[in-house]
């Protein structure tokens, strides 16, 4: 599928089948996570791929943004020495999510959840932070897109707030 | 081009011809940005697009980082309210360079600058943070992959630190 359309087919999903995510498939994801770039290379990430559903059940109890029920989970953790590297990992989970829609999986980005006992429930060490969970599966819901604000009203021409010319 | 093909050929790029990016080809880019994710839709986002070659020099003589001689920056703002948007502001970046590799564009992503002339050059207010600088054309090298760190080490099944089992 091709970068612009798995772009644009991208949807949060918040509905899963029961259908479980095979194991290669997780692996590609994880394999397109791994070649995000990273500021200085330094690859500082860790995933945390979480397919047990006793474990999965937990979590979702304890994730108030986790709607529906995913059969695949990714933790997305890093030891997150300055604001900064928060870049890399957004761009290592938008590799995820891609990679997700081209494998006919859905995905929804949440940061909402209880971060202590999330944390003991996917053994975190204390000097690690948990950033994000990508709760994943295959998609139960086909949503319209969200209403994106227009080219002209985020993009500017040579200077900030000046009208975009393509 | 295939989503994870995009994910392994995208390479951080600092040579560049001098041939000029059509403005088809930022739509494209700037366009790819914005169907990115964001928390709660919010999409607090600004990109400029810099394609004058004097404001290209003239950022360029700010930013250490910058290597090459781009013949595009974008560059990605957002009043940064709390950490956790430049989540956000990774993804909608990934976009941009995946879309770049499909266009036959290469990317890299700038943090190193002097923030206060830049912003000054691109006229960013005040209220606005410059978080990053892709500096982008088309590329005049086609450097290797840089070593990554195999599956094995960053990626875990289940609970963290227990080997990654697909």
């Amino acid at each position: 599928m091709d970068v612009m359309d798995a772009i644009l087919k991208r949807r949060s999903i918040r509905a899963f089948t029961d259908e479980p995510v095979p194991g290669e498939a997780v692996e590609r994801l994880l394999e397109a996570a791994r070649w995000a770039p990273s500021g200085g290379n330094r690859q500082f990430w860790r995933f945390i791929e979480v397919r047990d559903p006793r474990r999965l059940d937990m979590i979702k109890m304890f994730s108030a943004g986790l709607k529906g029920d995913p059969t695949l989970i990714i933790a997305i953790c890093a030891k997150v020495s300055e604001p900064m590297n928060l870049l890399d990992l957004g761009m290592a989970s938008e590799n995820i999510m891609l990679e997700a829609v081209e494998l006919g999986l859905g995905s929804c980005a949440i940061a909402s959840y209880s971060e202590g006992p999330v944390k003991q429930l996917l053994g975190i060490p204390d000097d690690t932070d948990l950033v994000l969970l990508l709760s994943m599966g295959y998609p139960d819901e086909s949503p319209a897109p969200r209403p994106k604000k227009p080219l002209n009203e985020i993009a500017f021409s040579e200077k900030f707030g000046e009208g975009f010319r393509s």
